[in-house]
């Protein structure tokens, strides 16, 4: 397959990716509860697919657009899991006809607004913040919440479902360990904006969980569902918090070495910035934007000892090599690079190749 | 115009961007240098049209498909700046027919295998690293420059032109001085390897220059063309280096505000790593990933004082606040984001939208 390429591709290990896919039901059928994976990672009806294979029907976007695209690919029970956007109530109304639709309000002027647009009903959660003080009511504003979720439930438009959270500080964790830790808080911080509601709401459901806490945790009793959306790829960052093994790892983007710098022991490749993103991880207190691996028979290696992408610029990517691996590499090769954070590499490049060679579509290349 | 908005889109002030590309222009007629703007940045076929009324004629691109794409739009003397990818040669050849092409060969081996390939013959800048520890060779290794300008020179299929570096290391600089300091190193260092040239090759070009020193700098004897891109939009990062004013920056990304906080006084927006990009500068100790600006009368004011971008995650973006400006702010209200790197904003939104309203085409959106 790799005497074919020209340029800068994205492999997919698809044994991996279905693996990484399959985990994730069996563990969700295991505790019983509703797995609507996050879809922002792989942006791909082709790999969206796969997960329909596996019986999964409910699937979470991060924009109204991303929703429109899966919806024309047969999804049919979509949360777009972002605070909404009130310019957007057109779309939301288009999609709202041929889809059981959840949107995010976080405030009661926004319940106002968005429901002074729709033309019927959706679904609501309130986003509710466990501790990564991106969006959503902070856990213990019980005061605010009650007003939020009094605002959604006497609205005729709005059908309140429950609390979502994303709880992306388990980002900080560095281990198992860790993350069940942060995990454990989380649950406990979310069952109590429930429990705080007695009587104010008949029927709430708990979303909650990315893909440290949902890979690596056992108890999840008293969630309704979880929505982890890397784990289909896995990356570098998610290996260093302890959520997957190097192996897992589904995606890794195949580059041409261009060029050789004997004195510094640098390989540059074309496989910069706009390939990969800027992402970076600290590891012996180096940044790292990715790890090269050797291409062969169509897969690839574990990471090169030693080795690591140590800058990227536009177009350029420039890896620190080891005397032998300086030698072994040739202007003209090929190499892999698993990617710092594969949900920001996915959305750069575009589309994927598998390493059997199948084109897989992505979302950027669909006009919607 | 703002009211006609519904998601992010990145907006381009025309009389600035303009007034940047004569200012370039004027410089490079003052001191009788080519100016081959590097067009990496806008990668538009709209903005590659308002160099060309200024009379430009000749352009630096960073890929083979952008060679491509900027000769279907009638470029006829285009450098390709990135060590040549030899699996790449069919498009060269194609590209050859039509466009008096430049390509970097940095390497004897490479100049065996990329003439072996070539149908005509093209033009060969060897790329000189006169600090960047990027790629190219080092200034001093004057045996191996000699080398390579050899095994150019001697083929056929291989016309040498001369010089090229990219002094990527004055983004280092924090202010003009330092600019100034670097650029003067940077001179020194590539008119040396010329003179270690004398009577090797006959004539030999030097190309030289980025975008903090082609605007700084005053002294260019002895160079034949510069190839700054960044200058026509610049960004926060050329503001903080010292390469431009903050009311030269024509490129501002126009968000909707989905929420806020009112314990932490931040601000989200739908503005994330997916449209800014993860590069960050610090200022103050602190990591900024873009200025918030008012949106008013099609125009964008100066960055909003103490107000910055503290966080990006794939489409969310949270700005730190003053009392006032939270206060200011409602949901579904319109900002402006002045980007740290615009030449990465550019590259992930695809397409830009003038103050007037006016829409620009962009190379991604192309199928080339």
């Amino acid at each position: 397959m790799i005497h074919k390429l020209t340029r800068p591709v994205l492999l997919v290990d698809e044994d991996k990716a279905k693996a990484n896919i399959r985990y994730m039901v069996e563990k969700a059928e295991k505790h019983n509860i509703k797995l609507s994976p996050h879809f922002k990672t792989h942006q791909s009806s082709d790999i969206g697919h796969w997960f329909m294979e596996e019986g999964v029907n409910s699937i979470t976007v991060s924009s109204v657009r991303m929703a429109s695209y899966f919806s024309s690919y047969g999804w049919k029970d979509i949360t777009i899991g972002f605070p909404v956007n009130i310019h957007e109530s057109e779309t939301i109304n288009r999609l709202a006809k041929d889809v059981d639709l959840t949107i995010f309000i976080n405030n009661e002027e926004v319940a106002e607004a968005i429901s002074a647009e729709l033309s019927s009903p959706v679904k609501v959660f309130i986003e509710i913040d466990v501790g990564s003080q991106r969006t959503g009511i902070c856990w213990d504003n019980t005061e605010q919440i009650k007003r939020v979720v009094k605002a959604v439930s006497n609205n005729s438009k709005l059908i309140f479902r429950g609390f979502y959270s994303h709880p992306g500080h388990s980002y900080t964790a560095r281990s198992k360990g860790e993350i069940q830790s942060i995990h454990k808080d989380n649950l406990t911080k979310i069952k109590s904006v429930k429990e705080n509601l007695t009587g104010v709401a008949s029927k709430i459901e708990l979303s909650l969980g990315d893909t440290p806490c949902c890979a690596v945790a056992e108890d999840f009793y008293g969630l309704d569902q979880i929505t982890p959306g890397n784990f289909v790829f896995f990356d570098l960052m998610q290996n260093q918090i302890g959520s997957c093994n190097i192996k897992d790892i589904a995606l890794a983007l195949a580059v041409p070495v261009v060029d050789k710098n004997e004195k510094r022991k640098d390989i540059a490749i074309h496989g910069g910035a706009i390939h990969l993103s800027k992402e970076f991880m600290v590891e012996n207190e180096k940044r790292i934007y990715g790890k090269p691996v050797w291409l062969e028979n169509g897969k690839w290696s574990k990471p090169i000892e030693k080795c690591y992408l140590r800058s990227l610029s536009q177009e350029h990517g420039i890896i620190s090599v080891t005397e032998d691996v300086f030698r072994k590499i040739k202007i003209g090769d090929w190499i892999g690079i698993l990617p710092v954070h594969s949900c920001l590499t996915a959305n750069l490049m575009n589309g994927y190749l598998t390493t059997e060679g199948k084109p897989l579509y992505h979302f950027n290349r669909s006009t919607a």
